[in-house]
């Protein structure tokens, strides 16, 4: 039995590729006093990982070359010598990218699997669904009757989004590649799904927003940005939540070129950083669990096996690839 | 005596030229029961006219080709037969680019000359001094100690901004282009003035801003609004007031690169529209003349001699070659 780790062997630039990454086998670690050893069973693939491979900014230092890549993970503690923790406890947390994390303690989530299956504690009960819930709630401020447009619709967010703005009496417009994703949108309660691959977005939001877009949450940046920007409804919030068309270009960003739209639109743009709500993270997991269990809110996972496969995971994500909460089960 | 009119010849591409003019000598029109002829004083060069040249969008028609030229003017009303107005009183509105203008009232503003002299109706007591007012204290809302960076900062509308924020109780910190526009601002009360033509802005906020820009008032766009996006502080407020860098460029319009910093900064961005603080204009007429009246507030302005001079003034204008507030005497 050995640990497996995925590191960070070189910065990447652009899209991450399989050599910015180094696969080990080591010991599974001894614990201290005061820590615990975890036995990870899935691992998250999220956007912001690709952010964390890069240098780091003011606002969160990038992951150390050699070091394990930073990742949420969940897992099972199968050791303890902290008296707070005990073996077989469910716990969640920014474990990183191994087969086994030690801990002790600090930024640990206990997990009630009561509430949703592991995974989903990475998904709509995680990091995911709080951005989710606080960012349409909190900073998009949907009033009943209104027209949300979502960009990235198919992925963890933009369902749970688009799933709990139905939930308060919003129309719901989601834009995700292929028909197949759009028809899922519909299946959980889209009301409109538009294939950006296939469709003219400007054409098909003027076609479906004739009131214009009230909140727009951004996963995704570049163009789809810019088209939401000429749909929006006077008082209009943009909620900046991603822009994974941008992550992984370096020299040459696309700034939203319609910016001035929002003076005209009386609007807004914001984001949505999830550390900040913390300390209602609580609030936010009753009613996602309550949901849950009406089925208001139906979770998608799209389970990638192997820890080995890290590198084609987080590819795949930026690629559109995925179908559901992208994870890798150990 | 004549009527001479500036009117639209045909819509500019990129900067307006002269022969997007047509400069006339017409007949002083006759008035009708209900209407006033009014006799313009002064009139305003204002960066909007360059828009309304443009064939209009859902937030306003365009000028119509062969039709006067929209702007600012103020005058004396010299003949009347409308009774709720009378000769000799000084009014303003949008009478146009046209030595003599007919009103039957709508929108007319009767000028208190007590509040300040005629031409500062068309600044400080006018459009660009309620943009001003409500774009700094209701979309920014300094708070004392607060950094403020202007952007444009020796227009009519930075200096204003900029004295209305020293008032408040901030550090003001504006941008202009030339030493002598520079000194001006210092002499005026701004704590810096940062010379775009001569120095790096970025670094020179990164000196004089060392905690943060809390208020960016951006009548610039482009360059500028990336900088000052790399320097906000956390909760910063983008009031977007123009966007003069961008007016005359149709086709390669130049976004914001770095507007995922509002995200991390925690910021917002929004814009003013002076028009949706009409019923409010008397409250910042009152203050604003205080503000004269005590020289909290000293305003200056750029006359020119002539209507003959307006194509000359616009493109003056938006080369950045005026120095105050920019007139021209009838």
């Amino acid at each position: 039995m050995k640990n497996l780790q995925v590191k960070l062997a070189q910065r990447p630039k652009g899209m991450a590729q399989a050599g910015d990454f180094l696969i080990e086998n080591s010991e599974i670690p001894a614990i201290d006093e005061g820590q615990v050893l975890i036995k990870n069973h899935y691992v998250s693939i999220d956007p912001a990982i690709r952010g964390w491979m890069n240098e780091g900014t003011t606002y969160i230092p990038g992951i150390a070359i050699g070091s394990v890549i930073r990742a949420f993970a969940v897992g099972e503690i199968i050791e303890s010598k902290n008296a707070q923790l005990s073996v077989g406890q469910y716990v969640g947390g920014l474990l990183g990218a191994t087969s086994y994390a030690v801990s002790d303690g600090t930024g640990l989530d206990i997990i009630d699997t009561e509430l949703g299956e592991l995974p989903l504690h990475l998904g709509v009960l995680g990091m995911p669904g709080m951005t989710s819930y606080f960012g349409l709630l909190d900073k998009g401020k949907p009033v009943a009757g209104e027209t949300v447009f979502i960009s990235g619709a198919a992925g963890v967010i933009g369902t749970t989004v688009g799933q709990i703005a139905k939930i308060k009496g919003c129309k719901v417009v989601g834009t995700a590649g292929g028909k197949e994703k759009c028809d899922y949108l519909l299946s959980i309660g889209f009301d409109v799904a538009i294939d950006y691959k296939n469709e003219d977005v400007n054409l098909a939001l003027k076609e479906h927003c004739p009131e214009g877009i009230s909140i727009f949450f951004d996963n995704v940046g570049g163009e789809i940005l810019d088209v939401a920007l000429l749909n929006l409804a006077r008082g209009a919030r943009v909620v900046i939540c991603g822009a994974i068309s941008q992550y992984n270009n370096h020299t040459n960003i696309q700034g939203p070129k319609n910016y001035m739209k929002i003076v005209t639109a009386r609007g807004e743009i914001k984001g949505i950083i999830v550390f900040d709500y913390l300390d209602k993270y609580s609030i936010a997991i009753k009613d996602i669990s309550n949901w849950l269990k009406n089925k208001q809110l139906q979770p998608k996972n799209h389970v990638i096996e192997g820890l080995e496969n890290f590198p084609d995971a987080l590819k795949m994500l930026f690629e559109g690839k995925n179908f559901g909460k992208l994870l890798i089960k150990i």
